[in-house]
Order: structure tokens, then C-alpha cells, then sequence
């Protein structure tokens, strides 16, 4: 499980001090060379490490990965960005690195500068206690209102990709959303992780949403050292790819599952679309709609709210264009509506999970996406996180 | 006060029996001939009566108004527009109009049929009723999960205007959102009253937000029937437009304090943005971020959260454009940010309402926008509403 499943990779979780007293300060490196690529929030306000990971990544390959918790080191101006590249730099001393094959990230409160009297000597520790049982801690060190760690592993044709990730809140697609972590010790070349990472990422972490914000802080990240000794060919970079997915879409579930308040894990499949964009932007509108996850909370098929988010769906410029005439919606298996009129079904919704299908009767585009309901614990983690 | 403020307008509320026990049934009219203009929801899932409005505007000035609360006739099929026609055409043959003539709305639950055998009894009970003072009790019969009428009126200039509203949730710009209606006896001409509304309503009904939901039945009606008398001028067109603007603007206040669960009202300032486009669409992000809403139930100025949303605000395809090294941010008069750092202060959040102002440092551009938080209470209340 977690980062350090593959062959090759060390990481260990530590207290800084950065929280009051959680583990807050995670680190994970490759001990032989490897390559990576990174993706990163498209919020236009981007945290200070992002702006440092940036520069390092188009200057060398990364090798390690610096996390810490409690303080996201965003809008803190140029004394952020300078704490940002001292972290790096001083791991990279630490490790024997260079600061540029060092990747920093950063994830709590925004507008505070991080305490880097704490931090430096955390580090010191958290490089100290790098180990090949270390995972589990790293996953640990990276939670904020997360309730547990999320990790996976899938090993597969001779190689392994193991992965930790955070998540809870502030959760949004249209980014490389939250924190990822992923590693594998199957071959690749430079340039390639990311290659590897975008269509697995698309299909996963960019298609979940807690509650429609998206974070200054967001990214996922893949190294790969190739300690398998896998020999590569067409079949095992498949093999490979579905394994990075099923790894990515893994985490992905469990951070919808561990949103900030969440009783149920629901997923919004959209068939019937006229493209799956168009499938995409329904499936995501009808995720994110406060009335619809509220109707989730109360275990009420008020599937009126979905048609209203099907209805009011963002794309291109304007509303994706639908005809309820057409449609038919499913909770659970049991049709609800059926060419725009009431089909008198009663799904049961007292489950951990819920499916809501909807098909829109214009074309072949198919889209799904997973998303938790808004309960009164959302409102009181979010209401108490304090500034 | 209410829609039976201008002369020559009579209205009533009554109870049907299709809320349990409540006025689920409005009514009102102009005693003599009158001219007017809707907006409606721009969602694509549109409800039964505004397809049966938008054809009977097409064909007859529109002299009468019938309103229902607990069934939205939405997602109700050929039936439901059947039902809607038989609600204008009965309406008309008490009311001595012809059905083209009377508009008909619906607010409540979607995909339920109206019941007609409550509805026809009850309408003539409302067209009995109809009297001068009727104003209050029909703002009365179209609250759903309102906690009060929302009325308004201004009399300036020799001439009144007059407006109810319902609202509460389902609530977002981007349409003429909830059920509005205003009526005057200031003199227009036909066509006119859409040409007068447009503008009063994209400054107060489109710049409001409670959950980023928006409704299947949206609405705002507009009755002028000229029984003041007064003389028009280009002087008395501008007051007019004035006072139409104040009573929508007041409505849309009252909507948003008695927004579901609404602790506070909040007013979302943005300026200095590249045009006025892009304020209103990073201020209506802002809005309607479930981060920046539950800070605010809070009273937390967690001020990073009003980054992150304008930071992800859609615009033309993409997230606007924005710097946080040119932006100011300010709680209540407080500054929190200034240049993208910092700058320590401490805003007072205790009170009933709260102004956020973000200057972007890009431009000339401004907007602004009211919204609620997101407390328990929106949970509950939408958690709980049944199907």
C-alpha cells in the first residue's frame, strides 16, 4: 500500500508542529533515479509550492517529494515562494539532491506563511526516519479533516504502482484536484509520467467532486524508477496504464467517501448525450448541485433536482441543451421518470451508496462522475475550520 | 405594499388544499386593460406553465396572473400542460378574460401533478375573493419554504409600483430566477414592460444567490395598466425605470435574508476587474462557493477561501484571468489582503450582514452580488423537503 509498494521507494511521516498535534510534515523519495511529471490546480490563484514545483520540474526530474500539512503556504506572497524553494533546498541537502529534484507541497489554512523554524527541523527528522515501511506514516502526515489515510497498490505483469492521496474538502474536477501521490516501479523515460498520468487522472481525480471548490493547492504527482526490472512492450504499458488508473480511480473513491461529512458515496452516470463533453458537463452540474446532495443527505429521491441540474448544466457559453421529453432517470435501478413524465417508482436510498442514472435520449455521449451528499457535518467542518 | 399597491389591481390568497395546510393559491388581476412582459428561467427543463405563458403572451397582452405554491407542475409531461392550460382557461371564463389572457405559475415540488379537483374549487374561492386589499394575502399563498411575504412598493412621481415575490432556495442569477411580480399604473405602451424589466431585473434578480440552484419555474411578471393618470416624459420614464429597479431590488433583498437556513446577508463587491463581465462572473463565484458560504455561517473571515473561488471563476471557456499580487481583499471595512500577502487584520463577522469587497487591481470593471450562507438549517430544510 501507499507510496512505498513499489520497489525502490522510501517515505515516512513525522510531527513538525506545524498542527496542534497531528503528523504534519510527510516525505517520500525514489532511492534510485527515477523520472516524474506533475499536474497541477488550474485555479488561477496557485499556492507558492506550485509555483516553485513548476520551476523545478521543467529544470531537472524529480526525485523526491516534501509534504506538509496545517498551512497551504498560499497567498503569501514572495516570502511564501521563498519558503517554498528553502524547503526544497534543505531537503535536497538532506537527501543529497539537488533543490530542483526536490517537489514541495503544501495543504491547510491559506494566508499564513509556514513556520519554518518548525518545519526546517521537522524535515531533519522526517528524512532521518525515510523507510520502506514508511508509507503508511507519509499518508498519515498529509491528512487535513480527512478521517483516515488513503492509499492503494496494484501489482500486476511484474511491477507495482502504489499511491497516497488527501482529500475531504475543497474537492473539485477541472484540475489535478487535491493531493496524489503515486509511484511505480515499472520502466519509463523522461516526459513520459505524465504522458501516463493525464488520462488516468482525467478519468478519476478530475471526475469527482465533494463540493464544487477547487483548491490552490491541487496536484498529482507520479515518479518512476523502474526497479521492477520489467521488461516493457505495448501489452505491459497497457497493463501499466490500467493500473495507474485503478490506483488513481481507488483513491479517488475513497476521498469522496471520507468527504467532509459525507454519508453517502453516489455516482452520477449520464448516458444518452450528444457528446461526452456534453455528458460531462451534465453529469458534473447535476454533482455539484447543492439541492441535489442535500436530497442525497436526506435519502429523498427528490429527482425533480436532478432534472433541474440537468437542465441548468454550463457548456459551451451557455446551458447544455436537453429535452425532458427524451429523458429517463433511475435511482438504484428503478426508473423514476420515463420520457418527462413521473413513472410513480420508489427507490430504496438507505444504502452507503447511491446510483443515479439518467439518459438523455439525444446521442451516444456517456460520462460518470462520483460525489457525497452535503450533510450538517459539511456545514460544521467548514463552518469551524478556522482561519 | 404587494402587487395591489397601484391603483386599479385587486388580488387575493386563498387556500385549495394542495399544501397541507397553508394559502397555496394567489390570484390578481388589473381592472381595466392593461399591458405587460415575463421573463422566465433559462433552464432547459422548463415547467408546464411557463410553456403555456410563453404561448399565451405570444398572442394576448396579458391582463391576470394565477399562482399555485406545493406543486410546480414540472417534469409532469403532456398532462401537466393540459393541466396548466385548464387552470388559464377556467381562470379566464370567471374572470370574464380569455384564457391567452391570464398567466399561470406554479411553485413547489417537481414532477407531481397539479390536483385539479383542489385547484378548480379554490380558484373560484380566489376570484371571489379579489379585492383591493388582496395584495398581502396572495404574497401570503405563494411562500413555499419562505418564512414571510416578501412584499414591496414605491410611489413616486404620481404613479406606484407595486411586487410580491417568493423565493428561499432554488435560487440563482442567470435566468429571471424565482417568482416575481410587480405591477404598476404608470402608462406603457406594449412591448414596453419587457423593455423596462430586463434591465431592473439582471441588476437585482440576476445578481442574487442562495445555493447556485436554479429553478424549472423562474419568473418575473410585469402588469402596467396606466390608471394613475400620469403623463409620461423622458423624466418620468427614468423614475419609472427607478422605481421599478428599487422594488425589484428590495424583493430580491427580502429573498435573500429569508434565503433557507440564511444567518447572513452578505454583499460580494468586486472591482477593478478587466470588465464588467468578468466582476459578475468571478463576483457570482464568490457566491455561490459552499467554502466562502459555511465561513460565513461561521463568521470565520477565512479570506483564503474568497481567493480560491476567484481564483476558479468560469469565464469564456476557461477560469477568469486574475493576480493575486495586485488584489485587495476587505471584510466589513477590514483589510485582510493587500498585494497578494497578508496583512493581518481582523475583521468584526458578528453581525447580521457582512461585505466582502475583492479589488482586482486589473481594471475598471465592477459588479456586485448578494448571497447568503450555508448553515445547518439550509441542510435541514433541503434534506427534509419531501418528494
Amino acid at each position: 500500500m501507499s507510496v512505498t509498494a513499489p520497489k525502490g521507494f522510501v517515505a515516512s511521516g513525522v510531527r513538525a508542529g506545524i498542527r496542534r498535534s497531528a503528523p504534519d510534515l510527510a516525505a517520500f523519495r525514489s532511492s534510485l533515479p527515477a523520472v516524474g511529471g506533475a499536474m497541477y490546480s488550474r485555479n488561477q490563484v496557485q499556492a507558492a509550492p506550485l509555483q516553485v514545483n513548476r520551476e523545478h520540474v521543467a529544470r531537472a526530474e524529480p526525485q523526491a517529494v516534501v509534504i506538509n500539512s496545517g498551512v497551504a503556504n498560499a497567498a503569501t506572497g514572495e516570502r511564501g515562494k521563498l519558503n517554498a524553494f528553502a524547503t526544497a533546498a534543505e531537503a535536497g541537502r538532506l537527501l543529497g539532491l539537488n533543490a530542483e529534484q526536490v517537489l514541495v507541497l503544501s495543504t491547510g489554512v491559506i494566508g499564513v506563511q509556514l513556520p519554518m523554524d518548525k518545519l526546517l527541523p521537522g524535515l531533519k527528522a522526517a528524512v532521518a526516519g525515510l523507510s520502506e515501511n514508511g508509507g503508511g506514516d507519509a499518508a498519515a502526515a498529509i491528512m487535513t479533516t480527512d478521517t483516515h489515510p488513503k492509499q492503494a497498490a496494484v501489482t500486476t505483469s511484474g511491477f507495482t504502482v502504489g499511491g497516497m492521496a488527501k482529500g475531504a474538502g475543497m474537492i473539485h474536477p477541472d484540475l489535478a484536484t487535491l493531493l496524489g501521490f503515486v509511484t511505480t516501479d515499472y520502466p519509463l523515460e523522461a516526459g513520459e509520467p505524465l504522458a501516463f498520468l493525464r488520462p488516468a487522472v482525467e478519468e478519476t481525480f478530475n471526475a469527482i467532486s465533494i463540493d464544487g471548490d477547487c483548491s490552490t493547492n491541487d496536484s498529482v504527482i507520479l515518479l518512476a524508477n523502474g526497479a521492477s526490472g520489467a521488461v516493457r512492450t505495448k501489452q505491459t504499458d497497457r497493463a501499466f496504464a490500467r493500473a495507474l488508473t485503478e490506483v488513481c480511480a481507488e483513491l479517488s473513491r475513497q476521498i469522496v467517501s471520507d468527504g467532509e461529512g459525507a454519508t453517502v458515496l453516489a455516482t452520477i452516470n449520464v448516458t444518452g448525450a450528444e457528446s461526452p463533453e456534453q455528458a460531462r458537463a451534465i453529469a458534473r452540474r447535476i454533482a455539484t448541485s447543492p439541492l441535489v446532495k442535500t436530497a442525497l443527505f436526506g435519502r429523498d429521491p427528490n429527482w425533480g433536482r436532478v432534472l433541474m441540474a440537468a437542465g441548468s448544466a454550463p457548456y459551451n457559453g451557455g446551458y447544455a441543451h436537453v429535452d425532458v421529453e427524451r429523458m429517463t432517470l433511475s435511482y438504484n435501478g428503478t426508473i423514476v421518470l420515463a420520457a418527462g413524465a413521473p413513472r410513480g417508482g420508489d427507490p430504496d436510498l438507505s444504502g452507503p451508496s447511491c446510483r443515479i442514472e439518467l439518459d438523455l435520449g439525444l446521442g451516444e455521449g456517456a460520462a460518470s462522475y462520483l460525489t457525497s451528499d452535503l450533510s450538517y457535518d459539511y456545514v460544521r467542518i467548514n463552518a469551524e475550520y478556522t482561519t
